[in-house]
């Protein structure tokens, strides 16, 4: 195996390892991907403008985050079904984020539950939320993250109706045997429903709640005192209404060009966010 | 066959089910096809700005078009021979806009006539006219949609001069044996006149005039009662002039990049033209 | 063969039939070919906006230059050596422009003399001139070219210094056995330096005054009647400084990207051009 | 072998005679070579507005440069290892420049001592310096080029984190057997240290000080009579800041494209620095 010393190193490498269900389901975006395209090439299109003889020999990137120190302004993303990739799972991704000393965010959609994530983690540990149809699982979930020491809920509302796409229609994806939606499993280990096409698509169309508006923040602000972050905002006046809704700090996404295809790259709708939300909430 | 999820997939499905002349006819552009390539290339190019936690769980899309209900703001546009493609041509395309609750506009150049069509309706039905070089003819085809039931005229203006589909020239395009120009047939069956090339090209320059100006315009919105919508406009001005003119609607198009290459991408030009018309027609 | 449809079909079949030297010679730029293609691109990005309902039946495209009239707004660019192409050279060249009644100008660099060419023209004949570094040659030609019968004198300006083009120079570029530079071939048959690389680059760097400046358009346009019409220009301030020096009309021209590479596409600076002479010259 | 005629015909000659290690060094950039990507295409985004009829017979481009003639504004850069291309290294360099009249600038990372330089110099030859972390040396670096007849010190500054250039760490880029770093040679010959990965980035991160400031510029200006060259600038507002701290000319560079990859192209933020600078400094 040759040197793996860029990032591109580990996608290839990844591509020759997995199963292509698996590969497709994390390297793919939503219909055409022209989406998940831009939002690399915005980071081409983004030049450095960067200063000389500025003494770089102490650098130090650690900064705070909702309050808590971390080693660098880099977080861990929450995306689902680690296991996929290896046995591991979402512990082996909490020793490395826990080893870099920055946050973690578990999915919904992990393979190891809320408990056993707590349980592992040396780093800050925060949880992301789907807001369900049944809101007794919504919030019996939010206590089950409070008592696991997880410091933040990471709503996500981008993805009330699931993003198409194609590979996972086309591999017709599946958990394999064994692995579950274990925050989900309360009354038995829950899978996807059966049929053809993406049983994730599947899954998410029955239990999500597409109705969730403003109203739905104002409630989960009101029923925990961890501080709640809304994920997937891509317009700056959206970004102020959270803040006004209670949102203590906001993440600008596209859901990875994963969810609505053509939406804008993110790094393009960065700064008139940042610009929207300025000294109400963080970014 | 592979899952047919994306248009892609049907038009490669259709690739590889269709005659080379056909598959040539249906996805060609004029020319260089530049103006078929921008036409795709301008979605690209919109970036969706979307709003979240808007609430989308009822979705309603139907509207009014020209006072008729639709069940989303998506029509078929006239194209001709559908039985290139299937023996049911423009009868199976009916079926599915009948079943989609939508509005279907018949060519002129279909393979069904439009008695045939008329009793196979079960939404709205359009009927596209082009004038011909024999008002008598252009008059009589109004008179049969209105006996059919057609509910619009939609008067194509931006093929006086036919475009050059350069694959059309390289297949001597013709219509098969046992199809015709059906509404056109009334002295007995019509089909293209011989010789190398398009003959599709050689029957436009043959029938269809092309010095129409303003006052043919004017002409066709007295002879008929049914609302007169102009297809093939790219210009603001010009959609102004139509309402001015009498149309109840305008459809900016430039023919899918079939007629005139180079012409700007539709959607490019859109914007404009809605300001223009605000409050005297519909787009 | 299959059809002749577009003019990159022209462009293929000729690369089939012509010696690669010959072809490579036509359809080559200077350098890396960054301004062939770009005066390319440029029609692309060129939109047409056109007019509907505009009634072109009797389409008229024939129109005056320099007093001349011609079938269309198109004359034929002065290009060298038509005998590489085929034995009859610009004699064919004449009788097509004769035929389609617009102009025809004769490069300095035919394969035909003035003389041979006079005779043959049925339509407006202009004469193209470089300025030799020796005058009494470059007055010689312009009294050949009035004797003959040319209607305007084209000043090529933009080859004092010869463009690299490189697939000349790997070709080392030759005239073949029996064709001459026919117009400077007074004092006995006139051809290429010899040695490797372009002849036809190193027979200009002998003959061609790379000193030319504004006073030796003014001399050209004192010792002739005939319109001069000065061809190579790209900006407009140098556009309407020849129309100061009493130039009739200027051809706005990279000279098809074969000699300073990287200059503008001619279509991007040609509106400026127009603007800075308006009424004192024809473009 | 064909014809060498453009720049890359000499790379591709280059690729086929190199070791692939030697030929990844000379031609790579940083990371995913963006920037190295946009060196280029910034030249063929620029367009040569020329004049014409403008007389360029006797074309002189010899200047002045810090005071030093030479024959056209183009000096060669400073580049590492040159014995890695052909045995004669710099020394052959130094024998084109000086037929060429033009400045070299030897690298300190050069195959060729100070000294052998200075002997062998017939034009102006100037003095690539980095600063060290051990002070003594980088001042021993200055006396032995004002010793060598070196006139101007070129104080490199974008180079205090060595760029990620991935083909040098999977090529395990090393100097060849016989080859070493001269100039820094004082206490026997230096050569990499050991290890997987890029032996140069692993001498510059042990050798070089990535914490150089603004006081170092005024301590390098205080210790020479010679004038101060900064070159790595790529913002106008770090020109400007040169020239008040003493360096009496500034080259705009980003290193090739070899350090920090996403920085603008040179060409792009050229004019800008050029503005910055006026009447303060060279560019």
């Amino acid at each position: 195996m040759s040197a793996l010393i860029s990032l591109f190193d580990y996608a290839d490498a990844a591509r020759g390892k997995l199963p292509k269900m698996v590969y497709d389901y994390y390297a793919g975006g939503a219909m055409d991907e022209i989406t998940l395209r831009d939002n690399r090439a915005a980071y081409e299109r983004l030049k450095l403008h960067y200063h000389v003889l500025a003494g770089v020999k102490d650098v130090n990137l650690s900064t705070q985050i909702l309050g808590q120190t971390v080693s660098m302004p880099v977080l861990v993303a929450p995306t689902a079904f680690h296991k996929l990739a290896h046995a591991d799972g979402e512990l082996a991704s909490l020793r490395a984020t826990g080893a870099a000393k920055t946050a973690f965010i578990l999915s919904s959609l992990s393979n190891t539950s809320l408990e056993d994530a707590g349980r592992a983690a040396t780093g800050p540990l925060w949880f992301q939320l789907y807001i369900y149809k049944d809101r007794g699982v919504t919030e019996a979930l939010v206590r089950r993250a409070e008592a696991a020491g997880a410091r933040a809920i990471v709503l996500t509302v981008d993805a009330v109706v699931w993003g198409t796409r194609e590979a996972d229609a086309r591999n017709n994806f599946r958990l394999p045997e064994g692995l579950f939606v274990e925050n989900l499993s309360a009354a038995g280990k829950q899978t996807f429903p059966p049929g053809p096409g993406s049983g994730l698509k599947a899954y998410v169309t029955q239990h999500f709640d597409s109705g969730i508006g403003w109203k739905d923040l104002d409630w989960l602000c009101s029923i925990t005192k961890l501080p709640v972050v809304v994920k997937g905002v891509c317009r700056a006046d959206d970004a102020r209404r959270c803040a006004e809704h209670g949102a203590k700090a906001v993440i600008i996404s596209n859901h990875g060009g994963r969810q609505l295809d053509t939406s804008p790259a993110t790094l393009d709708v960065l700064a008139a966010a940042v610009e929207a939300l300025q000294q109400r909430a963080e970014v």
